[in-house]
């Protein structure tokens, strides 16, 4: 065996003549990469033995560590299990301009499920799509995803184990799960090959790199690496730039008409509400404690016009929830950190730990909004938002988390009058600028964005509510029954 | 005891006309704050039962919620756990501009040491000297930090807790414990009372509060926030602001004169440098792994002057450190989150969990350096850091972080003549612009300022190693030889 191996051997002296041009180009890709409008993503995985961890910190002696980050994902912490299980990846992702090196990668998680039976096989599937969807997501945004798969055979494998083991510097690598593993071989690198198949995508491909000959395995990492980075440079720069769309037309007409169709001429004295509203805070105080007691968390999201009433709708749910285990989040004009990550990782920060709650004032909706009609981002990339929220949804709601949606519903006449209230009285005129009369201009655009947003994100796991909210007590009871009753059948009482 | 507490009650019409106009002040309060250059910090704690809870509750429903965030500090994470104990702390910071209000702050967790031998009453002021100096820090960079105690005396205590009992709908509150620790409430008192007299300074003082009468006690704490922040708006704008010092006179001459004296024309051979240095590279790994099977994290810290060698120091460091347990930390410009926080948050940020190490390129000397020289920061404000780089470095050496601090001192010359190299070399030019041609004019003042950042901020926790750095193969094995020896110290090898 040895002998064989050794004929397909990279000499010493051929590769130590081309390792100092591409550790050149690979610092040169750093200092491009800088001011590149994309992040990279590097996965290092492979066989036991292949060589991830000296493939990883190689990497780090060829590039300048001050651009790249490392991660490895060890067994998750308590803020992390509280999570969806994709929270502590999403953490990890470097911004624009930045390259991140993850050993292992949240493939080695998901391998790490080993299914045997049926139903561990159903979920390891799900897993996988899981994480392919992540990679597309981030693809699609521009992130450059070069995804490695050292690959050692059976027979090399034993090799390579007796071989650390032999050596007295290397033997404490060897544990018994190695060997316990390696005997696993044939098992393990099928369901592999079921792994890199099912997250093999346009955009997240996996390049599998023969490991048998380490420097050739080198060479090979390199020069992957930077293939993919000057053809994804050269790509990325005829991407088109986001412009103002001249007009906006309904995906789905439907979700406008639902819209319109509401009535807005609901009618409650104070006394009645006051009297009502007690009731409903009592209650939803005690749905909230009980959610949290069975570590449960919730989540709740407003969207609507300017002067809605979103803020006082707010502050009437809060007013019935604990203050130290709640979140409000108001969402405006993005931080530069917030800016150079994808456009939903501001959101993922703030899912709430287990049995705690966040309060999204304005959302990740804003994509198909104000993004859709400003123009602040391309055609596709909203158009194919809509499935990328109900997926940020769905891996809430399917850790426990209860998602509560709810559309603020005004007519422009009543947002003429609060406009002009707010002007007028002292106290409110900071609520107001020229932008909220901007965005009144822009009325009937979002009535087809609202529309779409309504028609297109509506799933049984987070339904959304829509709200009349002309009259302003009438909406605030409206959204604290709706909310203590999804709650109580989310907790199946 | 009911009736003579009966007379000293606010009547409920007095209380709830002046409701009104108080809440408006703090929403007024809110709007103010959001353009002022400071963060407010409301601290809320109190005897047990004296309505902590409450008070919280009732504040987030007087204040816009969407400008405030409140922190309960429960039990530690683990990732909480793996790090210095003020870093949880540190992490709930608010930004400028924003409040977060504390529920029992950081205090509480204080009391909970509940000292009864002399190590855990020694233990105990430790902490609070702690706490003391932390507030302290935030004060002098402009925070406005309110704490409130809300005392309850014990005969009000015990009719408090029977009233909760009482009520099917509160007795869940009451529990065994909060009786015991009735029965013990002189002794708590007292440590409480110990408590605030300790951290009781100028900046950041403790308005005790009576909360017998709960209509009495609401309105003061609103009010007493009202007038803090008042006081404080006025007294911000007449700070002024920072500007570039005409001259930088040295503090301690003698730190110029140690730097000055240096010997840099050490020679060292290509082949002596490799031989020694992989030797070094081997003790480096076998000592890092030591420190992270102890769980002890390790922080180097690199300043020096440009083109000194930094990162080709550190290149040679990482190459014995496994990747997967390291981050470099490149300290250039801060980001918008980072710049709207106190300026150490940005390396609190980045302390290492447990076993790990962080490499910081360029740091928290930053303050006394660059933003010296500057003018980024004022005079009183860099005098001051000289004790806070102290203190934050003596919170990672006393959680048994081993810190490594490294200056490479260069001679003029030799800066020049690597300049020059660098502009000439195409894959080096990326390297020098403009801004290091100026820092290179500004020489004399950086030799002053370094001098007296190595004299003021040397101490036996974690002390500067001056590296002459003419010879970049002798400063690559002095870091390494210098790093293997601390670091066996610290484990006591």
């Amino acid at each position: 065996m040895a002998k064989s191996r050794a004929a397909f051997r990279l000499p010493k002296r051929d590769y130590e003549a081309r390792v100092p041009a591409l550790r050149a180009d690979l610092v040169q890709m750093q200092v491009d990469l800088q001011h590149a409008p994309f992040p990279v993503l590097l996965v290092v995985a492979g066989d036991e033995a292949a060589g991830k961890g000296e493939i990883v910190n190689l990497l780090n002696g060829w590039l300048d560590p001050r651009g790249v980050e490392t991660f490895a994902f060890h067994a998750p912490t308590d803020e992390e299990r509280e999570r969806p299980p994709m929270w502590r990846y999403w953490r990890c992702l470097p911004p624009r301009g930045r390259m991140a090196i993850y050993a292992g990668g949240w493939h080695t998680d998901a391998l790490a499920e080993d299914p045997h039976t049926p139903a561990e096989f159903a979920h390891f599937r799900a897993t996988l799509r899981r994480l392919a969807h992540f990679e597309h997501l981030l693809a699609a945004d521009g992130a450059l995803i070069v995804k490695l798969w050292l690959r050692l055979p059976k027979e090399a494998q034993r090799a390579r184990l007796r071989e650390l083991e032999e050596d007295p510097d290397t033997a404490w690598r060897v544990t018994p799960a190695d060997w316990q593993s390696h005997r696993d071989y044939d098992r393990r690198a099928e369901l592999a090959a079921d792994m890199r198949r099912a997250t093999h995508r346009p955009g997240a491909p996996w390049h599998v790199i023969d490991a048998i000959d380490s420097r050739a395995r080198n060479l090979t990492v390199g020069e992957t690496l930077l293939a993919r980075f000057r053809t994804h440079l050269r790509a990325q720069k005829k991407v088109p730039r986001p412009a103002k769309p001249r007009r906006i037309t309904p995906l789905r007409p439907a979700g406008r008409e639902k819209l319109l169709a509401l009535s807005l001429d609901q009618v409650l004295s104070e006394e009645s509400y006051q009297l009502k509203r007690d009731k409903w805070l009592g209650r939803l105080n005690r749905a909230v404690r009980s959610a949290a007691e069975r570590g449960r968390s919730i989540v709740w999201v407003f969207e609507g016009w300017d002067a809605a009433g979103k803020g006082g709708a707010i502050r009437r749910l809060t007013s019935a929830i604990d203050a130290r285990d709640c979140r409000v989040i108001p969402v405006a004009k993005p931080t530069d950190e917030e800016k150079s990550h994808h456009y939903l990782w501001r959101f993922w920060r703030h899912v709430p730990r287990a049995g705690r709650v966040t309060i999204y004032d304005r959302s990740w909706f804003g994509r198909v909004l104000v993004e859709r009609i400003e123009g602040f981002c391309r055609e596709d990339e909203w158009r194919r938002a809509f499935g990328e929220l109900n997926d940020f949804e769905q891996q809430l709601t399917e850790h426990g988390i209860i998602v509560l949606k709810f559309w603020l519903q005004l007519s422009r006449e009543e947002q003429l009058r609060r406009f002009r209230h707010r002007e007028e009285t002292d106290y409110k005129r900071h609520k107001i600028n020229a932008e909220d009369w901007r965005n009144r201009r822009q009325w009937p655009a979002y009535e087809i964005a609202v529309g779409d947003m309504l028609a297109l994100t509506q799933h049984a796991g987070a339904p959304w509510h829509l709200v009349p909210a002309d009259n302003k007590r009438h909406a605030r009871l409206e959204i604290l029954k709706v909310s203590c009753k999804q709650i109580a059948a989310a907790l199946g009482e």
